[in-house]
C-alpha cells in the first residue's frame, strides 16, 4: 500500500491511499460489513454510495463462517462480493465488548462464543493468521481496549500488554499485499498515548490507529486526547481513529489530522429511520412526518431521496417493511460519503475550517435536533 | 381494461390485457406487496423479476397510512413507485384471516383493527371508496370467504351474502380506467360455485375470480373444484385464482384455465431460506449448504444466483442479515415469473401438457424435497 498527503490545511490533510484492489481517497469513511455485509444493503449499492473500503470483523468472522468457508471462495471479497479494499478490525474491541466470560491473559483472550457458548481462544498470532485468511488489505493488530474509566496504572498495563502484542503481530507472516496497522491505547491519559505511539513506530507498522476512544468517555476527553495526540502520529504514514463517529467528530477528527473513520451510526441510526441532513437529523417516526410528500432532503442523490417520500419512507418504517431500512442505510452512506467528498474538496481548497464552521453550526449543539 | 385470449392449449389459455398502465400477459402471477411494499424488494426490483402487475391490500391500506396520505401523493403507484397496474384485494380476506371481535352483518363487518384495537368498520361501499382512492387498475369486490369446512347451508348463506354484497359494490361509482372483478364464493360444493358464477355474471364483471379456496381445504377439493368450475367462468374475461399458490398449484389452475394468480409463497418463503429451483426447493439452513460455493441455481438470472454462492447466502440467512431476505425474494420471484412466462410460451406452442407433466415430475410429490 501507497500513501502519500496531497494538501494540508492546518492539521487537516488530504491524501490518497492505492491498494492492490483500489485507491481510498482520505480523509475516508468506512461502512461497517460486520459479519460479510454492509446490513441491509448489496455491496453494488455500498459502491454506489461513494466508499471505497469497507470494514469486516475478525471476531465475528472467525465464528461464524469461518475461515475455511471463506476461502473456498477465495478472499472475504470472494465471498461477499465486494471488489473495493477491505480493513479488518482484529477482534480486540469484539472481545471487549461482546465475548462473555472473559479470561485475558500474555498469551491471548479465552472466552465464550456470543453464537453458541464455546470455548473460543484469541491471540495476537490467531488474530494475524485469520486476517491473512480473509485477504484483508489492512490488517489491524490484535489488541486491548482500554476499559474507560481507567486510572493511570491500569491505562500503562493494558498498554503495555497491547504493546506487547503489537510486537507479536509483526512478527507473524502475512500475504505480500496486506497492511498491518498499530493501535495505540493509553486511555485518556495523554502521555500513555505519546508514549504508545512511539513505541508502535519503533516497531513500524504501515499505519496508526487510535483505540479507545468513543468507549464512553466525555466528549471533552475524546477531543483532548485527538488534539494532543494525532500530530505526534507518523505524518507520512494513515491514521485512523477506530469506531467514530457522529459527523462533527469526523469533522473534528479531520481537524485533528486523522484520515480515515468507521463507524456502524449511519447504518444503525438508518434502521432506527434516523435520517442525516445537512440540516439536522430526521427522525421518520415524528408525526411532521405522516404526510409530508418532500423527499427527506431535496439535495441528495440517493435513491430514498429521488423516489420517495417521508411519508412513505416513515410509513415503511411504522409498518417495519424491510425496504425501510435499507432505503434509510443509502441515504445515511450517501451522507456521510458526500460529507467526506465535501471535507477532501475543501482541504484542497484552503477553507476546510470555513467548511466545518459552517457544518458544527447545525451539528455542533444538540445533534438530535430534527428538522 | 381490454382482455383477450390470444392462444389456447385444451383448457389452458395465454392472453393479454391491457391497463392504463401497462400490458399483462397471463397467465400471471403478481407478487404480493400487502401494505405498499413487495416485502425486502423495490419496486424497481420487482419490475426487473418480470412482474406486471402486483397486489395491495385494502385491509391493511385503510389501517396504515390510510387513503388521505396516499392521495397526498396521487394513488398508490406514486405513493409507493410502482408504475404498473395494481390489483388490490377487497379487505373481505383480511378481515376473515386477521381481524379480531368480527360482527358480520348485512352492512359490513365491525372488527377491533390489529394495529391499535380500534374499532373499525368495512362494507362493500368502503371497500370500494378506499380502493377508488388508491387508484387500483384492479378493484376486487368485497365479500365473505367462507370458512373451512361448511356445510352446504352454511356456504349458502355466506354465498348469499357475498352476492348481495357484490351487487352492492357494482353500484358504486369508480374510475373510468378501473376494472372490478367479481368473487365467487360457494365452499367446497360445485353446485354453490356454478350459481355464484351465474349470477355474477349476470350483475356484470370486468373479471371473475375464484375466492375462499387454499384456505386450509385438501389439496383433492382444491383441485376438484377448480376442474369443475374454472371453464363455467367466462371465456373472454379474465379469470383469477386468489391466494394460490405453490408452483404445482399454478400448473394445476393454468390446465384447469385459469389466468390469474397472486400468493405470499415467494416472499414468505425467501424470509425462511425456502429458495425455489427447477430441480427442488433448496432450504439455506441445511448443512450440506455450508461450504457450497455454487450458486442455488446455476440457470438462473437473479443477482442472488449471478453474484453469491449458497454458502454466502446460507452464511446471510443463519446470521440474519437483511440482505438475505431481499436476495431470496428476487431468487423466487425471478422463478414465478420464469415460471409463467414458460408457460405462456408452452401454450402458444401446444405443449404446455408436456411442459407440465416434466414440471410436476419434480413437484408433484413431495413438494418439499430439498437439493
Amino acid at each position: 500500500m501507497k500513501y502519500s498527503v496531497t494538501h494540508t490545511d492546518r492539521n487537516a490533510r488530504r491524501g490518497r491511499m492505492e491498494t492492490s484492489r483500489g485507491v481510498i481517497d482520505t480523509p475516508a469513511f468506512m461502512p461497517v460489513g460486520t459479519v460479510g455485509s454492509v446490513r441491509s444493503v448489496s455491496p453494488g449499492e455500498v459502491a454506489v454510495t461513494g466508499a471505497q473500503v469497507i470494514l469486516g470483523n475478525t471476531f465475528h468472522l472467525m465464528l461464524r463462517p469461518g475461515t475455511e468457508v471463506i476461502n473456498l471462495h477465495g478472499s472475504l471479497h470472494d465471498f461477499m462480493g465486494w471488489k473495493g479494499p477491505i480493513l479488518t478490525d482484529s477482534g480486540g474491541f469484539q472481545v471487549w465488548s461482546l465475548a462473555r466470560k472473559k479470561d485475558i491473559r500474555e498469551e491471548g483472550v479465552t472466552f465464550r462464543s456470543p453464537v453458541d457458548g464455546s470455548t473460543v481462544f484469541l491471540g495476537p498470532e490467531i488474530s494475524m493468521q485469520v486476517q491473512k485468511a480473509l485477504g484483508s488489505d489492512i490488517v489491524m493488530c490484535f489488541d486491548e481496549c482500554t476499559a474507560y474509566p481507567a486510572t493511570v496504572d491500569q491505562a500503562r498495563e493494558s498498554m503495555e500488554l497491547s504493546l506487547r502484542w503489537a510486537e507479536r503481530c509483526r512478527d507473524c507472516s502475512l500475504g505480500a499485499e496486506q497492511s498491518l496497522f498499530g493501535i495505540a491505547q493509553g486511555g485518556m491519559h495523554e502521555d500513555l498515548r505519546l508514549e504508545a505511539l512511539e513505541r508502535l513506530q519503533s516497531i513500524g507498522f504501515d499505519g496508526y490507529a487510535l483505540g479507545g476512544l468513543s468507549v464512553g468517555e466525555p466528549k471533552e476527553d475524546m477531543l483532548r486526547i485527538l488534539n494532543s495526540v494525532t500530530t505526534a502520529m507518523p505524518a507520512d504514514k494513515p491514521r485512523y481513529l477506530m469506531g467514530v463517529g457522529k459527523p462533527e467528530d469526523l469533522i473534528a477528527g479531520v481537524a485533528a489530522g486523522i484520515d480515515m473513520f468507521d463507524c456502524v451510526l449511519p447504518t444503525r441510526n438508518a434502521r432506527n429511520g434516523w435520517l442525516y441532513t445537512r440540516r439536522g437529523i430526521v427522525r421518520l417516526k415524528n408525526a411532521v412526518n405522516r404526510k409530508d410528500t418532500q423527499p427527506v432532503d431535496p439535495d441528495c442523490p440517493c435513491p430514498a431521496c429521488r423516489q420517495f417520500s417521508r411519508a412513505y419512507l416513515r410509513h415503511l418504517h411504522v409498518t417495519g417493511e424491510l425496504l425501510g431500512p435499507r432505503l434509510c442505510t443509502l441515504h445515511n452512506l450517501v451522507f456521510f460519503q458526500r460529507l467526506m467528498a465535501d471535507i477532501r474538496e475543501a482541504i484542497s481548497d484552503q477553507c476546510f475550517h470555513t467548511f466545518a464552521d459552517e457544518f458544527m453550526a447545525v451539528f455542533g449543539g444538540e445533534t438530535d435536533d430534527v428538522v
